[in-house]
């Protein structure tokens, strides 16, 4: 299948796709987002450059063809692709809790499929590497159907798409994670479309008050929709974050969510909260390098440190659900729209911090010579 | 009154102990044992040396006389002492899950009573420190009472004393904290008293596979007797203990228990448990200068680190039933017996890491030329 794809900002080509092969399911896009995470392995400042490749793993398709061996799926299910998987047998996707597949687990460094090792995209016979197992920005893609949520046909692609990775992590950080109790209070660290997320989770949970902390006073405004009614920049204080928190609420807040992936918040987000029953979790990814440190007595002052990835949601089993519970809400995440063929839009605003998500529809392409 | 006490090792002495105050208890001392905080502070390597002082927490004594406002003791009753309280009024006395009694907390700086600031014990008018709020090795010590558990008076004192401190801590971190699941594995670092019943509290709870870790393999044989059934000295290995763990376990162990107090030792502890769903309790106190480092990324894959205190046992309202519960086999943990006069006989013991506990009887005195 010739298709029209991007291998990054300005770089949209003409590919070739190889059908799926078994437990592989080809997919037609329907709509796209750019994440942090496309940017940043795009920028090459992910652990292993690997080009060319094609980018996007927050998206919402319709499967086109199933290879050998898929069970789940048939041409025409509307699907969610997840940039981890379940396989459903491994002891990961059998633990109640735990969604960090052995088989399908994310993995940043791998550019070929997990069936053969080998891509599925190509031009003039030079493969090209897949990213997350997902490649979304582009008209088709192969995924193996383990990383694909088969959600309800009447759900909204144009909404849900967003909701394959950045919110439902902050939800999941949040209802699944901290859980926090009725009444409590909640720091968020970080305001992007995640730590939003995870506020409208507290929110959601009946947290009384949820504190916004960011660098960007531009998010406070848009994080009252969201749930945030407290703010806090760290560059207004000459004291620590942590020590600011402990004196705003009597000790310590109850929870913390810590979604900006800055080591220095991370630490922060741990020590703010109150101890005897405090809980922090961690979603961002700080850089490889960076260090978690604190003294063990803010450990031992019975508080709890928690990490989750994707919110502790197992993608196949558990995304229907959140489609169904949070698809009327998710449009407020929906700053920008831009056609395919202006997708570099989406780069622009994501640097710029401007606006939350850019949906990219995949109807209007680049250059519609072929169909 | 006019009692026998000791400041220490060698330093038996004939003290003045002033009567109860408001919501103060008298207690007679019947059974106490060494711990290591004790020699800890005697030794002055905890924080602030505070000298002369009367240590001794883990004990076992019946009410001589109570103050104004005592409500729930009266003269023959028999108590635990705690080295941490539970006023009952406060936030995390009403918070279930904490014991970090705001009023009561542990403060092992404090050499004085709470409700006055001032110490019950003199020699010749000179004050004599507290030390946690409780100062057992003496025939009798004034307590606040918030910090003394009612027992069933048909409890054998010369047992149960023990369960006022190190073994409550480690069976309390399993069983309240970890909790681990039937047929989980389970690592204990630290096979003192308190990793002991962190182990037992393993086994009670179902764990199959429980591994004990230990610098010193002649508490191995003992460990058997309480669940322990592998062992691993990480002074036969030179990879690091969590990667030896990750290899005998398939990736790690389902939880830890960290009661040894070094920190590469809580390192390893936090580090060793499986992603997914690992989680690791610390229960051993490191030395004040100590720093937790580990990279986000072993956070982030779903491990959890908790830290607890006295197993997060609320000392009054929990410690009768941990007793009722487990009466019967604390009599494992105690390797010695001496009387009163041969306190120093225990100091030894604890110093050539010889047994577990020592149970020092207080019916014995030193010079019993008063009564």
């Amino acid at each position: 299948m010739l298709l029209e794809t991007t291998c990054g900002r300005g770089q949209s080509i003409f590919a070739f796709l190889a059908p799926p092969r078994a437990n592989e399911v080809r997919v037609k896009i329907k709509y796209t987002a750019l994440y942090h995470t496309d940017v940043y392995f795009w920028e090459a400042k992910g652990q292993t450059p690997l080009f060319p490749r094609i980018f996007g793993h927050e998206a919402a398709k319709v499967v086109e063809s199933v290879g050998d061996g898929v069970k789940n799926l048939k041409p025409g299910d509307h699907v969610l692709p997840v940039f981890t998987g379940e396989c459903g047998d491994c002891m990961h996707c059998k633990y109640e809790g735990s969604n960090m597949c052995d088989l399908l687990r994310i993995n940043t460094d791998r550019g070929v499929m997990i069936g053969d090792g080998k891509q599925r995209f190509s031009k003039n016979g030079t493969p090209i590497n897949h990213f997350l197992g997902t490649s979304t920005f582009s008209e088709y893609t192969v995924i193996h159907e383990g990383c694909l949520a088969k959600i309800d046909p009447s759900t909204p692609l144009d909404k849900v798409c967003i909701l394959s990775c950045g919110v439902s992590t902050g939800l999941g950080a949040t209802l699944n994670v901290v859980k926090p109790k009725k009444g409590s209070s909640v720091a968020v660290f970080g305001l992007g479309a995640v730590g939003l997320a995870a506020a409208e989770g507290a929110r959601i949970s009946g947290a009384s008050r949820i504190i916004g902390v960011d660098l960007n006073p531009k998010r406070f405004e848009e994080a009252t929709n969201f749930g945030v009614n407290e703010f806090m920049n760290p560059r207004d204080h000459i004291k620590p974050v942590q020590e600011i928190i402990a004196e705003m609420t009597n000790g310590g807040v109850d929870r913390s969510v810590e979604c900006s992936g800055n080591i220095n918040s991370i630490i922060s987000a741990f020590e703010c909260v109150h101890d005897g029953w405090g809980v922090a979790v961690l979603v961002g990814v700080p850089s490889p390098d960076a260090i978690f440190m604190t003294k063990p007595i803010n450990v031992l002052n019975e508080r709890t440190l928690k990490g989750t990835f994707f919110g502790n949601y197992k993608p196949r089993t558990d995304l229907p659900s959140v489609v169904d519970m949070y698809m009327n809400k998710v449009e407020k995440f929906i700053t920008h729209r831009v056609p395919f063929s202006e997708i570099n839009k989406a780069f622009d605003y994501m640097v710029k911090e401007e606006g939350l998500r850019c949906i990219i529809s995949m109807e209007e392409k680049l250059l519609s010579v072929h169909n």
